[in-house]
């Protein structure tokens, strides 16, 4: 049996190489192959050592570049090769991340693993907004919701996320934000509901749009990178307090679709001092 | 307006330090005071300079050391001396971690604040047990749930949670299993439905009990660390394949309340090769 686990399938996070984990980072600098996902950006793959093998399995919400069971494949050969695979999801891998297809894959063959975990773009997007994902005496539960399933749209319990003060984060939510909003609608939710949108979370070209139910396909009909949709949350009113860093970029107002705007990285200046 | 955030508030994860972002493990760096929960372990902690001032806020589940408005009055106090404040939690501070009364604190107060997400107790058990919290065929959502509220335990969806498939991580759960488990089995539940139990995730100590809802509140009656409770989720069956080190400690079998085993801390030794 092997005690040090061969594969290791890791969380590279929403983007930001500053929200790795110590352990992620150990994987990447212990790894002879890196397997990755197309989101993971090249900021975090310059992580690995340049012996590494870095290959780019090119999956994606849509357009798959390599179909799940060739990825499986190559991850297993790779490791009959006796090669240290670290395979690199973006975001966490038990959150949307088809963690399963590929773990019984590893199974099947014997192969020993371990899974670390990554920030999930539910909570990296809620810290951006100044938000809390849970609030005593509004939910007591917060939703990691995809929108879509094997068999297409993916359907949830809209009645209860259509009550006041639901708060749910949806993933993969561009091309179902009809298909969401005309369920929750059904089920009584107020077009005025608050959604925030946010389009590559913590990376450079980070949008925060704050809009609301009734406007949200206009919102996402433009958005070209990744997104997670968080319905029940508008980003906090008191923006003056809500750390930005120069040349200080606005949130966009809350309940309006107007123009996005690029907010602030997220790359902690921390040590830089008080302005 | 200041450009540069006073109070960062962040979240140090489960408890292994390996489980820190590179953003936090800055912050601690840069901090001239801490003021931390008690979950937060003294490994993390000694990544502040020797320099900082370390409080303890004492704030856990039940029998606060310190009122959450003596904490909130503390943390506005000290960036008034223009200190640089950490307000470190355990976990995510946006999940549970109650907030929004730190941050609306600081807003009235116009003090600027960052918050930087950390690794939720959630992700790190179903890592732990070698699953994934979403599985397509299975769920498309996971709920982050928690057993208490303001008024007491909590009410939730337990309709929707009763029903096969239904996943679920259930967060300060151990005084609560009892009441959790009357209202899932009333919604027509099985008492034999999968459930795990993680205490101490990711720490030294983290024990994992495979057991069923039928046995629940059993299983978590002599529970003395934080527990996370999966509801839906049992350990993967192929331990085997699951990595662990010497001396290879086994996950306590599914569908048992026997005498909970001490898992293999998370540390990862991804860096000592392959045995």
């Amino acid at each position: 049996m092997s005690l040090i686990p061969q594969v290791v399938i890791a969380g590279a996070g929403p983007g930001d190489p500053d929200q790795l984990t110590i352990a992620v980072i150990k994987a990447l600098a212990a790894a002879e192959v890196v397997l990755h996902d197309r989101l993971v950006p090249a900021e975090i793959l310059a992580l690995a050592t340049p012996q590494a093998q870095v290959i780019e399995t090119g999956k994606e919400g849509f357009g798959p570049a390599m179909a799940q069971e060739e990825i499986s494949a190559l991850m297993v050969a790779l490791a009959r090769e006796g090669k240290r695979v670290l395979r690199l999801k973006a975001g966490d891998p038990g959150v949307f991340g088809r963690l399963d297809e590929e773990i019984e894959a590893l199974e099947a063959a014997g192969i020993g693993y371990r899974i670390l975990p990554g920030i999930t773009a539910a909570t990296a997007a809620v810290a951006r907004i100044g938000q809390s994902f849970t609030r005593r005496g509004r939910n007591t539960a917060a939703l990691l919701l995809s929108a879509h399933d094997t068999r297409g749209f993916a359907e949830a319990d809209w009645r209860a996320l259509a009550r006041p003060g639901a708060v749910a984060a949806i993933y993969m939510g561009k091309r179902a934000a009809r298909f969401v909003q005309g369920r929750l609608m059904m089920h009584g939710a107020a077009p005025e509901t608050d959604v925030t949108v946010l389009e590559n979370v913590s990376r450079g070209s980070e949008r925060v749009i704050g809009t609301t139910l009734a406007e949200l396909p206009a919102t996402v009909a433009d958005l070209a990178g990744p997104a997670v949709i968080l319905l029940g949350l508008a980003p906090r009113a008191a923006r003056p307090a809500l750390a930005q860093r120069a040349p200080a970029p606005a949130l966009s107002a809350p309940h309006r679709s107007a123009a996005p705007v690029t907010a602030a990285p997220l790359t902690a200046e921390i040590r830089e001092g008080r302005a």
